[in-house]
Order: C-alpha cells, then structure tokens, then sequence
C-alpha cells in the first residue's frame, strides 16, 4: 500500500497587536501560531478538540521549539504546513514550517510535543479506552512521520 | 463614624512584549492591568481570587472603559490606583487611574463592572449565600463609592 | 441622494489561547478583536493601514468601551459588524456588535475612537495634508453615522 | 582568579489572564516570562534594553525551546533562574529554570537564542563599534558558561 505523505496547510493574517516594538511579529506569537496550525489539522482530520475534550481529554503541550529564520510583518498573511510526525500511544508531536505565502520565504521552523490525558491532567491508556482515537492517530503517524 | 476612603496602588513594570510597532503599550494591555490591578486589591482585602473561587463563585466582566490619555513604553513603570466605586448585591464596579510613577503623568482612566455567579455563570444571593463576603463588598463600597 | 448604510462584516475563529480559566474568551480579547474588525474594514475601504502608514500617520486608539452580554468560546466564530460613526477632521470612532454567527446570538456591543497623527503622535492637519484621504472619511462617516 | 558563577533570580506572579480553559497557564506565556527573566538580568548587569536600544542596536530572538513539567496556576509565583551561557561575538544564548518558589517544585526549563544587530536589522561588528558592551559580555559568559 502506497501512504500518501500530507502536509496541512493553514494560513492566517498577521495582526497588529502580534507586532512589538521592534516592529515585526512578537516572536512568543509564533507558539500560538503553531496551535492554531495543529487545531486546524486536528479538526480537517476529525479528532478536533471539541472531540477530544467531548471524551474527557486534554492534550497539554510538554515542548515546543521554534527557529525565527526571518521576521513577519504586520498586513502579511502566514502560512503554516503541519504534520505529524511521531506517535507512541501516549505522546506525539508536530513539526511546523511557516512561510510568506507571497514571497516563498520560509520564516520559521518549530515543533511540538503533547501529551494524552484526562481532564484532571492524569494518564489514560489511550488504546483500552479510545480506541478509535487511537487508531486514527496511528494512521495520521504512518503517512506523516519522516523516514 | 468617619469613613477613611483608601485608594489600593499597584505598580508593575512595562514589559517588552507589552508593545506593538507603534512603539507604545498595545491598548488592550491596560485592559489586562485593570485585572492584575482589581485582583491585587481583592487579595489585599482578604477577597482574593481563591477565596472567591473555593466557594464556588465566579466574577466575569459585564463591560469595561478606557481612556488612554498618554502612552506608556517599555522600560517605564506603572501605577494603578483602584476604588471599588459600586455594589448592589449582584455587581460591583471597579474605577481605576494610570500614572507613570516617574513623572506623575497620569496615562489612563478605566472602570469595570462585575456580576457575581456560580463557576457555571448562573446567578446566586450572595446575600443569602456568602453573607461575609457580602458584607465585605458592602464595607468597601461604603468606603470607596464617589459621593 | 440616497446614502446606503453599510456595516462591513468580518468573521474569525476563536483560537484555544483566547481563553482564560471560566473556560470563556478572556475579555481583553474582545479589544483585540475590534482591531481586527476596523482593520478589516479600513481595508475594505482601501484605507488600510499600509496606506496609513505609508504617509507616515499612525492612528492611535484614544478610548475603548466593551460590554459582555455573552460568553464566547473556543471552538466558535465570532462575526464582528462595524460601523464608522464619527469623525470630526481629526478624530473618528467605529461601533462594534459581535454575534456567535451560529446561534445569531449577540455577545458584545463596543466602540472604540481614535487619532489621526504623526508617526511621532504629535498632529497634523488631515484636510490640508491628506485631502485624500479626508474626503474618503467623510464619506464613510456621511454613510455610517447613526442618525 | 576564582570566577563565581551567578544565577539571577526573578519572580513574578501569574496573572489571571495567563491562564486557558485548562485552568492552568498557557504554554506560550512561559516564553514571555523568559523574555521578563532574561531583560531582568540585563538590567541588573546594567546592560538593560535602554542601553541597548539608545545605540541603535535591538536584540531578536533567533530560537526558543521550552519543556513544560508542571504546570503552573493562577494565584501561584513563579520563580525564574537565569544564567547566561553562549556568547560569540554575534550572538548569546540564555538558559532558563522556573520553579514554584513555595513546592519549590521544578515546573519549566527552556533557553532562548539571540542576534545583537542594527535598529534595521543589518550586522553589526560588536567588538569593534560597541567594546564595552562586548566586554560585557564576554564577561558574564565566563562567568555563567557551562563547564
């Protein structure tokens, strides 16, 4: 069987309250950038937070990196390609390039990592209690994961 | 019996991701000082957020005002001057003053109102309810409201 | 002549770091989303900022007013309609009301007004500078204001 | 010479408008409190923004990392140790740790990157333009630096 490597795409208008004073996009900006990335991934792949939170489950956030390649501006658009790139029944992690869309320029490179568990921020074991979930978290790895 | 209004002060530094490129504090962080602010004067009467919030309760915003007069900017401090200007059993209001310490400049007028609820936003007699807490917002209208 | 009033309309996401503990988007966030709004519809108009400030004026806010009717969540779309209902030369205001698009709920009523000025906030005659872009204020104003 | 190597300790209350619908803070802020950690040792070192920026000269960030341990809540301090542990002429490097000051509790440990270029985001020659600064530098590296 041939997987079909896809990235999500998601692409937002820079505001100006994201800029500061040196004028360009507030580099802590970016970390919200990437979570509105993989919720946007999330809900295209229909394991949305409204369907995990649904089933008494939070994804807490356990690391994030980010690389400022160059600054966005106010009045530009950015555009985020995500993917999903490990998965190991309890954890899993995205990796983020963010572009100009106008120029072609890449701007940033992140990744984060997140946790699985119940709303009182105690473990589950995924696979026994949500298998499906589970299962469609598998699947997104297998096509994603880089080899 | 006299009646000593008080006026609660809270300073704060300016931080750097307060600012935008227009080189000033982006507007809408003085909404967010107006909070730290209200929160420090609860906490200093004994009516902190814990304290509200182990019973159970809730305090959302019902609408909030701001004057910005003069802009503040990175590096400088802020002075909030806070009176608790009304109650009627189910809200309360907050007045508040901005100034650069330095200078004595005064950059900013606010005011907030509250309701008092359940943590699922439904309403309760705080009256009947919380009678110490009421007779606290009672004793500290009575000192701060505008006559 | 027949003015028709128009009110632009501008929709976005409610994004997971909009929210605060209540479970509910933080109210400073509402200020932020009425830059947004009026952006949007400055540059609908094809007075958008890059415009602004490329002759270099900056157009900071001088007073914002908001009221919480209803909470917002994330997971919603908020639908902003703003309205451009004063100006007097040197200043203008817009008026803002914010619906859950879904339900047709309001949640929030505010406005907002704001200085034309130098990048250097010091001020400058906009009809004799800017004639321009004076005459397209007035109309907009000729169209919107509240009668 | 003995050199001793030094920790800045900074300490800041979490703001209400920290936190998200997890009821604790929000990822992203851990990286606006490393940026009041790191400008707060600066400006101990007498190397603060005002200097910096009153020579033409800012600070971007080239890369952040952040491991979320613990979470941290509202109501609670968070307590940020500083050192700083690269420098190279062109760019430094800080290290973070940030504890509960009360459980004494590690909840966070990241590191920040960055550039020393012009106002216009051109290079600079450090060393040669800005000695002092450079020496500064230079020094607290020695002093700070992992072994």
């Amino acid at each position: 069987m041939v997987v079909t490597k896809k990235v999500d795409i998601y692409t937002r208008k820079i505001n100006y309250y994201d800029t500061d004073q040196m004028g360009i996009v507030h580099h802590s900006n970016y970390i919200r950038y990437m979570e509105e990335a993989r919720i946007h991934m999330m809900d295209v792949e229909n394991i949305g937070l409204d369907f995990v939170e649904s089933r008494g489950l939070v994804i807490p956030v356990l690391s994030v990196e980010s690389k400022f390649i160059k600054p966005a501006h106010f009045g530009e658009d950015i555009e985020i390609h995500t993917k999903f790139t490990k998965f190991n029944g309890m954890k899993f992690a995205f990796e983020y390039e963010m572009y100009n869309p106008e120029t072609k320029e890449l701007l940033n490179t992140g990744s984060s990592s997140h946790a699985i568990v119940k709303a009182d921020l105690t473990p589950i074991s995924l696979k026994r209690k949500h298998p499906d979930f589970y299962e469609k978290l598998v699947e997104l790895y297998e096509r994603d994961k880089d080899e």
